[in-house]
This record gives C-alpha cells, sequence and structure tokens, in this order.
C-alpha cells in the first residue's frame, strides 16, 4: 500500500508536537509519504464554530493538560516543556519558506525542538534566527519572508484549505477519505494503514 | 493493591458510556473498588472556564465525533447510537436514589444501554419508566425523586465537589492523586494500576 498521509499542524499546538516524530515512524513503516499542512489554529476553530476560551484560558484543564502531556512525553521516551510565549503565526508562516525549499521535515523538527522540546520563546527574533541557522538559511531573508504578504495569504488560503477539508483541530491525520484528530488517535491510524479496524 | 478508581460521569457524554463497561472491568481485574460521581456537566465546565459551545453546536467537530465513537464501540465490541435527545438531568439525579439503595452499577448500565446503547430520548418520561422497570421500581416514585429539591440539592453539591478536586470534563478518572480525563486515557490508567508509566 503507498500513498499519502497528511499530517495537519500548528506549532503552537503541544500534541502536534507529540504526535509529529511518531507520524514520521509510522508513514515510513508503511510506504506512506507524509505530507505536512501548518494552519492557522486559532482562525481553524472559529471557522469550525469553536469560539470557546483556549486550553490556557482555563485553569483546571491547563493544569490537567501539563500532566497529560508530560505523560505522552514519557511514553515517547521524549521531552516537552512549555514555551514561555504563545504566538507561533510568524513560525508556522515559515513552513511555506521550508516547503518551497524541499525541506518541510527539517524545518518542522528544528522548530519543535526549539519550542517544546528546549521551552522556547516562540515569539522572538532570537529563537527564529536559532532556526534559520538550524537551517544554514539567512536569517534575515527568514524573518522577511515570515512577515511578507505572500506568506499570509498563503498561511490563511492553507487554513481555509483545511477547513474545507474538514479539519477543526490538530493535530489532524487523514489518509484519503477518513480523518483522525489528536495525538491520541495515532493507534487507530496505525490500524487502518495495517489493513485492520482503524476506520 | 486494593483501593479506589473513582469515575465521573454525566449520562450525556457518549465517551463515558464507552468508557464504563471498560472502567468497571479495569477495576475488577486490579482488585479496585469503582466509585461513581455523577456530575452535571454543564455546570462542571463552566465553573472550570469553558464557555464554549458544546460539540453539537460545532458541525466538523460533531460529525468527527460521531465517526470516532464508532471506532472506539468497534474497538470495544459494542454499540453506540446518538440519542433523540440530550437532556440527562433526571436521569443523571436519579443516579443518587440508586447510590442510596445500593445498586449504582445497575442503575448506570441500564440508563446508558437505553440512552447511548439504543438511542433513547433521555428526557422522555417513557424511557425513565422503563428504566425503572428494569430496576424493580415504582416509577412514580422514581419520577418524583429525580425532580425534588433533595435530588437537585446533591446534584449541585456533587458537581462543586468535582470542580474542587480538579474535574473539569468527564469521563474522568481518580485513583489517589492521579487524575485521566477521557475514555481515551484509560490505558494511561491501566498502565498505571500495572505498576507501569501511566502517571
Amino acid at each position: 500500500m503507498s500513498g499519502v498521509l497528511e499530517f495537519y499542524f500548528d506549532f503552537i499546538s503541544p500534541f502536534s508536537y507529540l504526535a509529529h516524530a511518531q507520524v514520521a515512524d509510522l508513514a515510513a513503516r508503511h510506504d506512506r509519504k507524509l505530507a505536512y499542512h501548518v494552519v492557522n489554529l486559532a482562525a481553524l476553530k472559529l471557522e469550525g464554530g469553536n469560539t470557546g476560551p483556549t486550553t490556557r484560558e482555563m485553569p483546571l484543564k491547563y493544569k490537567y493538560s501539563g500532566t497529560d502531556m508530560q505523560r505522552w512525553a514519557a511514553r515517547y521516551g521524549t521531552v516537552i516543556k512549555r514555551p514561555t510565549s504563545h504566538q507561533p503565526d510568524r513560525l508556522n508562516k515559515g513552513a511555506f519558506l521550508a516547503d518551497d525549499r524541499g525541506v518541510m521535515a527539517d524545518y518542522v523538527t528544528n522548530v519543535w525542538r526549539r519550542v517544546w522540546g528546549e521551552g522556547g520563546d516562540m515569539a522572538s527574533d532570537d529563537l527564529m534566527r536559532a532556526v534559520a541557522a538550524d537551517m544554514g538559511w539567512d536569517a534575515d531573508d527568514y524573518l522577511a519572508f515570515t512577515v511578507s504578504v505572500q506568506a499570509e495569504a498563503r498561511y490563511q488560503a492553507a487554513t481555509k484549505a483545511a477547513h474545507e477539508r474538514g479539519v477543526f483541530g490538530v493535530p489532524t491525520m487523514i489518509i484519503g477519505e477518513e480523518m483522525w484528530w489528536g495525538n491520541d488517535r495515532l493507534d487507530f491510524v496505525e490500524e487502518y494503514l495495517a489493513g485492520g479496524s482503524g476506520a
């Protein structure tokens, strides 16, 4: 079986971070190409009618979410640290530059390591310059791209396309007509790819 | 290891229905007493600052949720059907009568079968009379209890106690100081009970 495993994400999402390494392995094990789709999660949720507060705005849920993400990190044998800010738009838009250059997988790996792996400040120029260095990119070019009209237009179009596809949150995995939402549904994706009952 | 596995639920919740049979087996396998706690989910969410819309009010999420619950039902080898109404308060309050009579497990099993197993009308007197018959109860006594001042006071107190315990959604499982939210976290509960890394 071959084909594409689509993966929708926003760098603001800890569970997209947790899912990322797993989904890359999963795609490789089942001979699927992994297609990355960055979205503006805040805008996507509004498009889907989700006008509620974020997890950070709900104290009990936020506390639990911290415990939950650490449990998943332990299960995956990885590390997760909450970043010091939550404005992912420039990092998200940078994914289009990475896509144009054919290095999306490297880009998301580097950004996630610095943001959720090390608990960095996702809105800071310093973090973005470090990502540019990781990628071997000119930092000024990269920073300029992420605030360009072109990048904003692509970001809005990608989010609209995700909504029209039925995506309302991240991480979301799509294979053909089947969709799964959440890091905690990767086992269903695996079952589906193994020819089982995950769909 | 012995002790209590606490299980918070509201009959409006399909994932509480799905979790219920599993959690009873889980408690039995690990020599834990299962303690049922009914809550008013709508009120609990507001207490926790979750002022957002329900899943039923978000079309894409609602559609996906229907697919997701069927996947879980298939995994568990059970059946789930969406009920024709979503006003669970009287059925929820009836749980206090069941608790007083020492038949909570039978009550939740019967209610869930009729609501999410058969897709019944959870607000109807007919369904409640059928539950009373299942339980061998006088239906008029049962119906009267569920609209009593006493039942309402206990319902509010139970919901407040859950909030103070840190519960913000259902199903929630608690063992001692450890808490897990969601049918999809039962495997972490199992790991914890087996002495692994679920906590």
